[in-house]
């Protein structure tokens, strides 16, 4: 590839993600092309050193590497087909990273076609908010041919600071790993709501609540549990077992009765609990609720927990 | 209160965390009482130097400080109650530390009937497993008159090393506090099993989803959250909104169906994202669904969420 200066990067939709991800790439010492639905949001950029397309094929015309960054799986498949769509101007061997998060599904598709124009796709949705994407502090998940993602990854890193998860050659990889991201992330936000509505009604300062929070997601152990789930094993030296943890999310539930809180991570728990129980986890260790999601999903059960 | 050298601490209640509080009290040099129901689990503290009781009133009537560590609500007002229980020997201004996972009604029962005998109860549940009981390590809530606490912060300190927090005057908050605890962290576990059960049918290495985990968890944005959903300032200046954020659940609704994996979960958050529109939150940041918590307890919207 190019060195820094012969290099063209383009990215295409200005969001506020979008955004952040231009200017760092500029500031950078990138040539950098930007495309905008509504031109107007490229001004700033223009104003600070690039150049501006009317279209994406325009874009696709004069750059090595585009990096999309819209909304959703139909935003991106509207700005790569068509008549005026990024695959109409591609040259040979340019690397499109697609940083939108979209279905596994469009991910697979999406390289598709473009293998069959000869040029690459990169899955690489970015995590962060606004700020992070401004401070070039973002998160990401690569996946597609690890050859071509070795030749971007000094651009990646100018707006994703130490924070590239390569996820594989499959491009499917990144977006499960961005939509499971948002998640957890997503759990962890309905958790922190029941907490406080649950504290606040029985009038705990939020204070307080806040220093759970603080202790809780410094602490080893959630690591720890991590690894207990993704090896399946719920062995339990003299810990609770599943069949003690049934009592804890009774009481749960019962402390949310109480005073007029209903908390539905716990009823799912709860159910997850009995599945486990007549799965055959009862005597293994509490955290073996988590197989419930497997079993669901009729991922066969390992051999060593049935002992 | 007497020091040290005169000072008698009981544990009541010899499970792994019971044994555990007891060895690492009698390591700190407290004279030190062992009481449990199955008598031969003393039998290694009683070599160590520990005394052995025959009931809870033959404990009480020895000691200062008594911790019971026990299973539920009921085996707690066993031991504390009736001719040989806790309250029949104790003696005036001892102090109870509960050190169980109870309700915080049956805090409020306790304390009630600790304070008509002129004496102290301490809500004290313990956060931990067998390992960090044994290292010492537990984390504890406290709550209970201020002053009492003050008394047993260094004996609560041999077995909580550093993890102390202080849950006001309320007995009841502790146990909330705890529950909450158990809340966030069987959460995360289940949210664990929903991931990896997701992603290894999506055959996405376990190694690349543990990576994920690692990173979110000591993510600065995590705390970001509950501090947002703490005090309901889901200001949003560019980020995505809580419309937006509908795309990203049914997404992740869809990539689970593609394989066959269901996602509890994201079905409560998804009637939470719409509960939150619904109440007029669409435009606030997308973490505002966290809100739904509270619209659906009953507490009233903050004014400038309507705004």
């Amino acid at each position: 590839m190019a060195s820094k200066e012969n290099l063209i990067v383009a990215v295409l939709g200005l969001g506020s993600m979008g955004t952040g991800i231009a200017e760092n790439i500029l500031k950078n010492g990138y040539k950098l092309v930007v495309w905008n639905r509504t031109q107007s949001k490229t001004k700033a950029l223009v104003d600070a050193g690039s150049m501006s397309a009317e279209t994406p094929r325009e874009a696709a015309q004069q750059c090595d590497i585009m990096i999309s960054c819209l909304f959703d799986d139909a935003s991106v498949f509207d700005i790569v087909q068509g008549e005026n769509g990024l695959l109409a101007g591609i040259r040979k061997d340019s690397i499109h990273i697609s940083a939108t998060t979209i279905s596994p599904m469009a991910a697979t598709q999406l390289t598709k076609l473009h293998q069959e124009k000869g040029v690459h796709y990169i899955s690489g949705p970015v995590l962060g908010r606004p700020d992070t994407a401004a401070a070039g502090k973002l998160r990401t998940f690569l996946s597609g041919s690890q050859s071509v993602i070795d030749r971007i990854t000094t651009v990646v890193e100018c707006y994703c600071g130490g924070g590239l998860i390569n996820s594989g050659e499959d491009p499917a990889h990144a977006c499960v790993m961005k939509l499971s991201a948002n998640l957890c992330v997503a759990s962890i936000i309905d958790m922190y709501g029941q907490i406080y509505a649950l504290n606040e009604k029985w009038k705990v300062p939020t204070d307080i609540t806040k220093q759970l929070f603080s202790m809780l997601f410094t602490h080893p152990g959630i690591l720890a549990y991590s690894e207990k789930v993704r090896n399946r094993e719920y062995t339990n030296p003299g810990g609770v077992a599943l069949r003690g943890g049934l009592k804890d999310i009774n009481l749960m539930l019962h402390t949310g009765e109480e005073v007029g809180v209903p908390l539905p991570f716990v009823n799912v728990i709860h159910d997850h609990i009995v599945t486990g129980i007549a799965n055959g986890l009862g005597d293994k260790d509490w955290s073996a609720f988590a197989e419930s999601a497997r079993l669901n999903s009729g991922i066969q059960q390992k051999e060593s927990n049935n002992s």
